[in-house]
């Protein structure tokens, strides 16, 4: 094999640097700065040449940035004769403009894919996608990963009786299921619907909550608009608890305080996507994603099969 | 002929507003507004099938967001049945970067005509950029305009009295000599050399400019270190006044401090980026190349050649 060589770009250096450490590995000395134009300068300063390199980089906010950094670094490893160039993106931005809902929208998730091959990717190692589809979109190799093992081992460790796992909306009820199996729970759905427009949207509740502790899975939590009124449902509805989890907490514009005044009583993400001090308020739990990358780039590294990753 | 519709994006829609009157239409309706997370989120409001689109949008500061927000649109058009998607980019973004002056270096000028490719543009609309040979970066069409004429007529219109048109750096002395055809001037050159290492640079003028009024030019200012330098040298080196001019201000960090305190006179720039209130300061003048760019629109349109413009 040729040499395995980690680097970390701006998004994520905490997580990158668990992932050095599982990987066994020293993370490669590069800087990523800024002209005084807010242009890029990315600077790689030690040798590549004929390696296999993986770069870690979640494309979260400030996406546009990340990803040109992201973009720009694939570029200087190729030309520096990288042999391989693998990219690591716990978190795939864009990944919501997946499909022409509307006329004349772009499919921005497609796009990204272009633009990684463009630039000179050779593979993608990436967790829970917002529509597994998405792996279509590529030409080049991508494995993907599941963040409900890590989500369902925590649920586990805590000893909750009774528990029911509900999917806040109609397009998660595949994840729910998966949690379920793993937690040997029932699954319950939130069924939103608007009777007529203009008229406020009914929560319906399809499953058993009655006395139950719910936990409600997402893959991604953004404003928690969705999250956070489908806790207070379940709790008028008859839960006794709520735990929310998700794999992606990108937790932009309200969404701290709608869960800090929402009836969930515990909110447990991954660190796909890197928190700031006051988002990591007492309700947040966050659990590490870098045994499965790590494990996932060694098996990369050493050419076996990343989906047994999940047996 | 197919329809023509412009567009513009975010970063000069003053500069857009001018160029559709020059090319006589009404820009198209388009919204670019950003998700709660940031992610930028288009929406084209009129139907472009088989039109030919012009999309306006310079790659200068914030250069990222720019940039996607341009590669996201030219996706939306693509796939909203564009006949043509054309991209009008005064300003290019990122041209300073246009090959590997050291090791393990990315060329992301290469990688930004890539990018545009890779999103379906079929031709690209351009003003001086920094390298010419960044023309040859792109497989589709490519039209380099120039604003030296612009600059060059402003300068004529003033009388002045016994120029010199100088180079800042041996760089850019074909930009000095175009400029100073067009107004029957000799030229100099500020030579710049460093004696030994870590040894202040000295400040050598090749040319005469005792008692001349000196003007000089650089496709770009940035940080403005050059260029003020330059100008205090001539000055202390017996020029009567010094003028400055360029095409892209892009003017960061402590340019405008620097500007203001030198011994420029009067700089000439034009509005191929967008200038906020603070850097219109009384020595600045900003010149339109909206005349410039309609006509060049409406020859791509008419497919007619676009380098007879500066005849
Ligand atoms: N960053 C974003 N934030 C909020 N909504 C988005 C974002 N990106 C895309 N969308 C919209 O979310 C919808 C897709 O979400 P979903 O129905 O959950 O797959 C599409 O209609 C998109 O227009
Ligand atoms: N945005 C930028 N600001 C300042 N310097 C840059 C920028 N982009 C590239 N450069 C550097 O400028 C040099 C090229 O400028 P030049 O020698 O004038 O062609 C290269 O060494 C680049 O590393």
């Amino acid at each position: 094999n040729s040499k395995l060589k980690l680097f970390t770009l701006n998004s994520n250096t905490a997580l990158a640097e668990q992932i050095a450490k599982e990987v066994g590995v020293e993370l490669g000395k590069c800087s990523v700065a800024k002209f005084s134009d807010g242009e890029i300068q990315i600077n790689i300063e030690e040798s590549i040449r004929g390696c296999d390199v993986f770069v870690i980089q979640s494309t979260s906010a400030p996406v546009n940035e990340h990803l040109m950094e992201l973009l720009i670094m694939i570029d200087a490893l190729k030309r520096a004769s990288a042999k391989t160039v693998n990219i690591v993106m716990p978190y795939y931005g864009y990944a919501r403009q997946d499909r022409k809902a509307r006329a004349r929208e772009p499919i921005t998730a497609k796009l990204v894919a272009n633009l990684l091959e463009t630039a000179g990717a050779h593979r993608v190692i990436t967790l829970d996608l917002h529509a597994p589809q998405i792996q279509g979109f590529f030409d080049i190799l991508i494995d993907h990963l599941m963040g409900v093992p890590i989500l369902a081992d925590y649920f586990e460790s805590k000893n909750l009786n009774d528990i029911v796992i509900v999917s806040p909306d109609h397009g998660g009820v595949t994840r729910a299921r998966k949690m379920a199996d793993r937690l040997k729970a029932p699954i319950a759905i939130i069924d939103k619907r608007r009777p007529r427009p203009n008229v406020a949207e009914v929560m319906n509740i399809v499953g058993n909550i009655e006395g139950k502790t719910a936990i409600l899975i997402d893959d991604i939590i953004d404003t928690a608009g969705t999250i956070t009124l489908a806790a207070n449902a379940l709790i008028e509805n008859g839960a006794s608890e709520v735990y929310a989890c998700c794999t992606h907490p990108v937790l932009s514009g309200p969404a701290m305080d709608r869960i800090q005044n929402s009836k969930i009583k515990e909110l447990v993400v991954t660190n796909s996507i890197a928190l700031d001090e006051e988002k990591l308020i007492d309700k947040v739990t966050q659990l590490s994603v870098a045994p499965l990358i790590g494990e996932a780039i060694i098996r990369v590294y050493e050419q076996q099969s990343v989906s047994t990753l999940f047996d």
